[in-house]
């Protein structure tokens, strides 16, 4: 009995599906039944136990499999025993498990979905493109807590992109230079400042020193001007030290906080999920290592699913034309990811965050391609390093963003508004 | 002033060092000294603040290049903007930051030497070979509570390796037929069992009747022979699934618990170092995104550090001639670092777990590599697939060992030893 004989023995909802990019020396089919079965009710020897009944209820199946074309001269991954000359085939393949398997948990979802099966002997290449999963997973979760409408209610800004901007240099300032910088940048009309992710908690820069230096800075702006800057204080840490910089953030009355994805872990991102009283701003610093080679490890896609349904409120999609390997075509198909539902009736959105080398100048682009403005774009040195200082710089950034919309050039814009005509010349 | 500049401004216990294979399309040296500037004190615009006293105190710095002389002929990974016909160069690199950056912190340690430098446009290959931490990591956190004595002081096993084996089919059993295979291995003289990482804790197998079947059959065997087989209990989920398994456990009497790194991430596996009163039987399922293009991501010899310092007692190392795409060197090179010391007077060594196809056959070959006998060997079809049955699959599997610990050929030893004998057909 092969896996495609169990075909259509669950209603879908009930199983998770999975979609691969697969190459391999052998079969393509085969190598997909390898797959299933070493993820399900398989093992690479037959063993007493294994009946038909058992595999019927607990076999991964092939729901499908479409060869491709693509002409490969070599394998895009060694393994062993596999020869350099070896001309590997392509398929995308849609594998299903039962939900039953392993109930709606995101920890155990990914052993299932991105477990040993990247290591398979004759696979050669293996990227997991997209993951849909049962509504189960919906309401074992609780998704983004304040995601685009919460973000907008908090920082008070509507109908554009959150401006914002990161703390730089990234790292060797302490808590009164940071508060200095933060000044200057709220009194510039910023809406959004992150802390680098290279920000901790070192003695330099004490996270509880940095945070009160730079709230007494944003409430007493706020109360100046009833706008209250949103800035992502970095808590990454363990349990504990999270625990108590978030309750401190909240004493203090900031209004986000910022965690690194692959520093903190899946675990401790639900149960940050789960105490947070705040929108957490999620950084995918590490990303490149799972995402660098095409035919290797994860789609942004598929990724960022599960971060949203653990409770990320802001997801890094990087930028278009960024400093990074990146290419543009790469980066809006992530951004739209986030803005696409996870489920009908919970659709667990998520703002994107655009950075890296970002200035005035990407901003006809990325509306373009999003269309959209339910976003934030943080630009380091495009404010920063303003000719006219960073309050022009915040200045340029969103006279570009109301020409963006507005589908006017930004030359022409910028005719009649000096900060963005030097933003534009400092750009180019 | 460059990196290079601040070399040897602080003594070296006082920084972090990371050493990274790296394949570049420009100088191999303003490479490193981009990742450097983006790990630490720089951006790609100087901003105002960047004193020379502040890249003093915060820059990252490059403690060593060495070029390689291997020849390139593409870039290994692709990058916007760089031609497929480029010609990169490649070079081993060490890198050091300040502690003071961020602090003893396991999760910032990740961004700090594992975040955004995997993505520089520059850079077509990067692989981050090995970390040293200063002390200040070995008193923040705890490393293995058990490690090799305090498994074997539990496991009641000296002088040889844990024989242990893995359920199997890896899901689709129910309690009751989890512990009547239990019941048999246990009979037959196993030290270990673990489940597989795909079962958790789905209505056919909840967890709680699980562990509690699995515990009546090992508890009873406990009380007839004073042996009392080590289980490792997959508990992998949401942290307080986590703990109300762990007291389970316990409770029950378990002595060991099981849990994915990879899914459950570095917050919570700190966690669960610093509450698990059992030893942490870590599974890397999933390290094959993480690590199977040379020229990407982690090597073991770096990553395991992290996990060992987390407090995992027990690390999956894969094992000689198995099923997947891993060659032996790599797994020698893998399972020897466990054994190695983190720290002079702190060594947290973890036995490595050796699984994957693993059969009589391996046993000489992987003493011969590793000059130990302080590790787990698991055997899942190799066990439950013998001619015999499970019982003389143990036996087997034990007299192969010792054979290899005693330097005779297993043909030889199997003479007098019919499991033996039959495991060498089987195998064969």
């Amino acid at each position: 009995m092969t896996a495609m004989d169990l075909h259509q023995t669950l209603p879908a909802p009930l199983r998770i599906e999975a979609d691969y990019l697969l190459e391999t020396v052998i079969d393509p089919r085969r190598a997909a039944e390898i797959m299933a079965g070493e993820q399900s009710s398989g093992t690479f020897v037959p063993v007493p136990g294994e009946t038909p009944e058992l595999k019927e209820r607990s076999a991964a199946r092939i729901e499908r499999l479409d060869l491709l074309d693509d002409a490969v001269d070599a394998p895009s991954l060694p393994s062993a025993g596999t020869a350099p000359s070896a001309r590997p085939r392509r398929a995308r393949v849609t594998l299903s498990w039962p939900l039953d398997n392993l109930g709606p948990s995101l920890p155990n979802l990914l052993a299932t979905v991105a477990g040993n099966l990247f290591e398979l002997k004759p696979v050669t290449g293996l990227r997991l493109l997209d993951i849909r999963l049962p509504a189960a997973f919906a309401q074992a979760y609780p998704g983004p807590r304040f995601g685009i409408a919460g973000t907008r209610r908090l920082a008070g800004v509507e109908g554009r992109p959150l401006i914002g901007t990161i703390v730089k240099p990234s790292v060797g300032f302490g808590p009164a230079e940071t508060a200095a910088l933060v000044a200057t940048l709220c009194a510039g009309g910023i809406d959004f400042i992150k802390d680098d992710e290279l920000q901790a908690d070192g003695p330099h820069c004490p996270f509880d020193a940095r945070v009160r230096a730079v709230m007494r800075v944003v409430n007493a702006h706020a109360d100046r001007t009833g706008k209250k800057v949103m800035v992502a204080f970095n808590l990454t840490g363990d349990l504990d030290q999270m625990r108590r910089r978030h309750d401190l953030l909240v004493a203090e009355g900031a209004t986000c906080l910022m965690a690194s994805l692959n520093s903190v872990g899946l675990v401790g991102m639900i149960e940050l999920g789960r105490f947070s009283a705040l929108p957490i701003h999620a950084h995918r610093n590490g990303w490149g290592y799972l995402s660098r080679h095409p035919l290797l490890g994860w789609s942004y896609v598929a990724w960022q699913k599960i971060w949203r349904l653990a409770g990320a409120d802001h997801m890094h999609v990087n930028g278009l034309a960024n400093k990074f390997a990146e290419d543009d075509a790469s980066v809006v198909a992530s951004a739209r990811t986030c803005l696409t539902p996870l489920f009908p009736d919970k659709p667990c959105l998520a703002m994107p965050v655009f950075s890296s080398g970002q200035s005035v100048r990407q901003a006809p682009g990325t509306y373009q391609a999003l269309g959209s403005t339910d976003l934030i774009v943080t630009a380091g040195g495009g404010i920063m390093a303003h000719p006219g200082g960073p309050a022009a710089g915040v200045a340029a950034l969103r006279e570009a963003w109301e020409a963006a919309v507005a589908g006017i050039p930004l030359d022409a814009y910028a005719r009649e508004r000096p900060n963005l005509q030097s933003a534009l010349g400092a750009a180019a």
